[in-house]
């Protein structure tokens, strides 16, 4: 198949990557020569716009960084709509707020074409592995029609509901991580305050109601999980800035819904202390150093 | 052998039982005449005072709602210290804050005898079932001892590390319980009221980071989970006010040690907030009323 | 003078008045027809689109909701900047972020025009009399040019450093007000549900160190203060979804400047909450209502 | 008139001190001998046990740190209760718990005795100018009775309501306090993040709806006020540690009247911060060093 790829960071590039390998041909954009040249290195074929890297494609996937990069790309005077034939679908598999997939989605329809979202779930390595999550909002049919794109670049497909039900999924989801982080390292931190030996006290959580993923696998309490970012000084992972970016879209989500956000907003609050003590590269789990040394 | 057992509710009562019907003695203690009399008819010798229950014993067993409780059934004129033998242990079942069990460790070991924690989780299923999960902290020799006794009310003995170290286990995992609960009951909501299915969102989270005991087991919202209180209008479980309790304890202990509990504390007014709309008494998952109706 | 004005709104309608009958020849536009016949009524010329408004003017004022809405009057194809002469300075007294005040002065700016913030403080009550607080973003010559203006709509015309002050000032006060509001609304309950009587503890609190003006103005107990919107049924006043509005933008600012806003994320959460239980357009100090009946 | 004082640190030093200059026998106990000879040198008896130091007074008053002090001191063999004459007024000047307040009234009563709650405020200078703020909760008559007393150590003697009232005015005040710091230290951050001159800032917010004593009296921003502890490095004033405590005193009252205390909960984590980075003998406006550096 002909796909038209646009954002080639940390997560587009190895994305793009998987498609070139599983033998379709991949337009690619990107405003840094370097990533295009890197993947035009391994098939592609570099286009001097969004709008060039879709005009002869069947299917449109973007990777980019906020929902102003993504109206960008698409209503540009050289941009994705611009150039697009009518009925190709275009996935946004961008982080991005629900109710901008909705006025994208309407805007696309406007041209003849369908706009979805899919966001991933599964870091760098699961990019580079092609062992991604992809949250599908969007109708059965299209859905089964992006399912075999999306499977040369991830594991497991699923299909969350109309459009921007990807988005939802994909932002309750880290609410919650972002919340159960904060509280774990809230709880480990008190714990080792108090003596109990942190290896001893993860191990009582994990089989216990406090067990979590934020936990049993990513515990931010260093030396509990070896192959943790807090066992290697809170380098990799994912950032802090970018679950402060997550749980703002969430937070903004909430003020749209009229919903309150309590934990969400403090937690966020918490990850944004962390960005301005100059941390916000490091893994989000580092939330922990705002109770601790170390 | 031969056991003193003071306070018979919902949990010690149903722990009294399994001691008996492993073949003990069992001297018991309640203020309430129909709980002593419900386990006489089950073979237990009932005791006027904590003293009178104590004073032929090989062990001691404590259940009681909270530390003052605790204080005054050890420390009365007819309380336990009045009436124990030297050299027996106490084992205190009740859920207290870590710096009481340190001043009534202190004062056993002023008697002769030793004092340790021994808090449990499993609620009333575990304790009639038998299988609830103990936290000791205590000597290696001490939890040795005591081992054989809390097997035959429990599945899992977990050895905490010293004494108190059996309560910051407990708080430290019901401090993330509670909070993450309260995270999942937001996004939850947040997800519902955005569009996206509930049952959907929640096998998303399960398989993703944002997993953990409070969605995959416990999940507050109603019809996603038929086994959970959720599914049932919150009738049974853990209660709220209960929970509260517990925020309570973790987070003076978290005062006591000098660490800021952003997040247990904000979680501790919203089970507040539970209580103070006259829902306390039903299971904590209940939590998400404060964010959908329902 | 000759001044555009756009949007007349509940605030921007007794402006443009005010600026009329001080003599000033003034151009209205609104999307509401019946809003500019009303000032038609009272002298004003109506214009057909926010470009036919100043195409002959010295002067423009904006008082628009969100920056949404001044960012597309600004530059639309008949907005402002393709009508208004070079040299021209554009007032605009709506509430905004601090970033986007600097995007459309650097637009002005190349426009050959200056954009300054003057953001309001007073409400309704203070546009009608023409006694509201302008706070100014721009350079001392621009502020001495606009203060005579600004003098005939309000009664402190306040210099608050150069463009975008205004607005951080506004915000910043806006911060403090919802975050001490929910304070004095969260102690008065307290003290109530404690036994003391209302009236007097509030006389304790505006004598002593924790008085502030949402405590000795604008109490939101009822019946401390007759003249207050909490004596009314929160009726009038300034609405709990215009403080959630203010909030967010304070809350964004701080995302923006790295800065973490604990205190001010959680006030916005209780004023959401008020908000989702359908009470957004009452008085702010309804937020009362999260703690007690009534 | 002849009085037991029992109490004399910081505060209650300089409070014996002025009801000897105001001519009254003062029988003094302090566990400090040194603090005992001072108030000795300047006329008082020194007694060697509560109950010594207040057998042939007419008058009481406590000024200890917490109700386990004023407990023990109440209650000990040697305590006030066990010396006393019937008749007496015990007026306790501490801060503390309302609940502890009813359970002392009751104990004293049962002697044959009235215990009175008659916190302060006014800090250590007022308390040596002899111009403290008296909180009282008692009876029209009693308040009448002690009347003469306090105004020899204070200059507004508060009639509050029934006994434990004195508290529930001074706790709501202080929690306001935290909060409304608190929110003030992030708002003044916030600004000056964004540029605007926080004397500036402070100027617009004090003559404003912002305004409070935390801000046009006790600006936690360096440099705004001289006088304010601020721009003196937080030297000085009203400790965070203390701060900490009151906090911690309403957030129990909260859970005790089943009220939520969400912004009072979050100060109290804001001060715990303070406190666990080693700055809680500082003046608590340096709670604003959680948000910048300096």
């Amino acid at each position: 198949m002909k796909i038209g790829f646009i954002g080639l960071g940390n997560m587009g590039a190895p994305m793009a990557l998987n498609l070139l390998r599983a033998g379709h041909a991949v337009n690619v954009f990107d405003l840094s020569a370097q990533a295009v040249q890197t993947l035009v290195d391994e098939g592609a074929k570099a286009a001097g716009s969004p709008k060039a890297a879709v005009s002869d494609v069947e299917c449109v996937v973007t990777m980019l960084p906020t929902a102003e990069h993504v109206k960008s790309v698409l209503t540009a005077d050289d941009g994705i709509l611009a150039g697009v034939a009518k009925g190709v679908v275009i996935i946004d598999s961008s982080t991005i707020d629900p109710a901008s997939v909705t006025s994208f989605a309407d805007l696309a329809r406007l041209h003849g074409n369908t706009f979805i979202d899919a966001p991933v779930s599964g870091g760098t390595g699961g990019a580079a592995a092609g062992t991604l999550t992809f949250m599908v909002g969007g109708s059965d049919a299209i859905y089964e029609q992006v399912k075999p794109v999306l499977s040369t670049m991830g594991k497991n497909i699923v299909h969350c509901g109309d459009t921007g039900t990807g988005q939802i999924a994909k932002i309750c989801n880290n609410l919650i991580l972002g919340i159960t982080m904060a509280g774990v390292a809230e709880a480990m931190s008190l714990g080792a305050a108090l003596g109990i030996d942190a290896k001893v006290l993860s191990g009582i959580i994990n089989t216990s109601t406090g067990r979590s993923w934020s936990s049993d696998t990513y515990n931010p309490f260093p030396g509990v999980i070896e192959t943790a970012p807090s066992s290697r000084g809170y380098i990799g992972g994912f950032g802090a800035d970018l679950m402060l970016k997550d749980l703002g879209i969430a937070t903004e989500a909430a003020k749209f819904a009229k919903q309150p956000a309590y934990m969400g907003a403090l937690a966020q609050q918490l990850y944004q202390a962390v960005s301005s003590r100059g941390d916000g590269k490091l893994d989000f789990s580092a939330v922990i150093r705002l109770y601790r040394q170390g």
